[in-house]
């Protein structure tokens, strides 16, 4: 094989002008690692936060943006080697950079087989959003059934995955938030039992109506700053929050942290990226354990919005930053 | 026995002068409770804010104030009977209220044994702060061998049982606040590695330069509102903060909740009181499992500062609302 390979490169902070199509050299997968013909990569926000030059790669991951991707294997090292992948497999996973190449190294702990029946495309639209959302909601809220969920930001990909998440886990209300009556629809289709257009509707008040006052055990939160106060409301006695970025600021004017101790409230910030290796090969052994049986029987499935071409990843961040998809944007390498 | 009992009244809000011995009904035990008469009962600051008419007692629960007492078994409800205890042993133990009185019903699952060689006056200085100190750091909190905690109030009684937890527990820095150098000193004869007087120095930059700006694992917190953001910034990635109390209020002027995504941080509020009878039971095994044994070793001791005669109640009282305890305050019947 070349040396060099194909690859989205950009200096951050760019604009959606400065994608373009380079050469770099093809990576050399570490004794732990798989190296990956890339079929398909996941564009996430976090790909678009670090060309606008926001959010950072950790300093020990690829430069090259792309944090998931499905391809077939073609290289092993020789730690990963008997970790039941061969040369030839295909499969897909969670890296910590490099997707929106030709190549791309994955740690073998984070490998993920295809399940049964789905194409690579499907495969690619799994990782990130089900890794995150299962994290969140069964890991680190611990949504036990006959529950009720508050899942913000519920057509984005995360959203899509923790609705089937919580409708899988018994969940009782599914409660969602979204920005368009057909957004608030298509969560619906995925098992919300009550949507909130949080642009027309006031949704606190809305989420304690629905919960006649109870509130919920647990909330999905992307928000933080400006809905801080009004999540500590929302959520019930005994109820976990689990924050995953910070899209509306990460202050909050008088925060009303006695809601802390008057209802027992436990909140969680987290992220999956700077995590270390061990953590996300726990996380993964949770997901081929408890998701992947889930999508070979159709319970779970990957929403995928759009597949744009590699040469249209412009289109594809700028997709993402319209805000408008519902479920997951795809990279056709 | 008579029917009524001596037990101290008031009704609240009441102050220093409206604490009165007088006559109530003898309780009698529910099928799953023990009737203790009580040698010992400990005072707590939930009891001050109850006279005052703060802390309003939970609707099951007796009037009469006081959380924890140690006694001798006179009766046993139905359902309590072959649970390990007859008439005549010595016990101490958790209640809803109603310590402050001759005879003090008790949920059998809170009930304690007497550690070997422990008098009926030490004994009732165990339940309440261990079992929430425990609570807050272990159970919750989840305080690992090797890790940094910090403790604020150190000096008081559940400070002082979460100091001796801490190094019971193999914590490597045990970072203490107190509101006087003698508390300080205090503080480090139970085990404090640090003690800082939050009076008269910083104590989050202290907190950061003795931990090498790295922060602690584990903030036991009793302040809230005002010490909120200072706290955030004081945990290390993956920090972890139980909140006891709301003493310096329930709200935060620019609360800086950035950092529980930036350094995955969890907070979680708690109280022992308003929890199920369920939940209480089980904090009860683990201590019976987990801290007896080591009282019975010398490796934990309950710390008493100053023991009242019933009659003398309102000096107790008084004595907790000056802030000037080392340990706990207690009430001899």
């Amino acid at each position: 094989m070349s040396s060099i390979m194909r690859a989205v490169t950009v200096k951050p902070p760019g604009g959606l002008a400065d994608l373009a199509i380079g050469t770099i050299p093809r990576p050399s997968p570490r004794a732990d690692q798989l190296l990956v013909k890339v079929a398909f990569a996941g564009l996430n926000r976090a790909d678009t936060l670090q060309r606008s030059g926001a959010y950072p790669p950790p300093a020990d991951a690829p430069a090259t943006m792309g944090l998931e991707v499905s391809g077939e294997v073609v290289e092993i090292g020789a730690e990963a080697q008997g970790k039941g992948f061969k040369v030839g497999d295909n499969v897909c996973g969670l890296v910590g950079g490099g997707g929106y190449a030709e190549y791309c190294a994955i740690n073998i702990g984070n490998v993920l087989q295809i399940p049964r029946g789905f194409s690579l495309e499907q495969a690619a639209a799994i990782p990130e959003v089900f890794m995150t959302a299962y994290q969140a909601l069964i890991h680190i809220s611990q949504l036990k059934k006959g529950e009720d969920a508050l899942i913000h930001a519920g057509a984005s990909g995360v959203g899509t995955a923790a609705i089937q998440l919580a409708k899988s886990w018994g969940a009782r209300r599914i409660i969602v938030t979204a920005g368009t009556d057909a957004k608030c629809a298509f969560t619906k289709s995925l098992g919300a039992t009550h949507a909130i257009n949080y642009k027309t509707t006031d949704w606190k008040s809305e989420v304690l109506a629905i919960t006649e006052k109870r509130g919920v055990d647990v909330i999905i939160d992307f928000v933080a700053g400006s809905y801080f106060n009004s999540n500590l409301e929302a959520l019930a006695v005994d109820g976990r929050m689990t924050i995953l970025a910070l899209l509306g600021g990460p202050v909050v004017e008088k925060a009303t942290i006695g809601h802390f101790l008057r209802k027992r409230l436990r909140v969680e910030g987290s992220t999956l990226r700077s995590r270390s290796k061990e953590y996300q090969a726990q996380l993964a052994e949770l997901i081929r354990r408890d998701c992947i049986p889930k999508f070979e029987s159709g319970e779970l499935r990957p929403v995928i919005d759009t597949v744009y071409a590699f040469e249209d990843i412009a289109k594809g961040h700028q997709h993402l930053e319209e805000d408008k998809s519902l479920g997951k944007v795809l990279l056709r390498l």
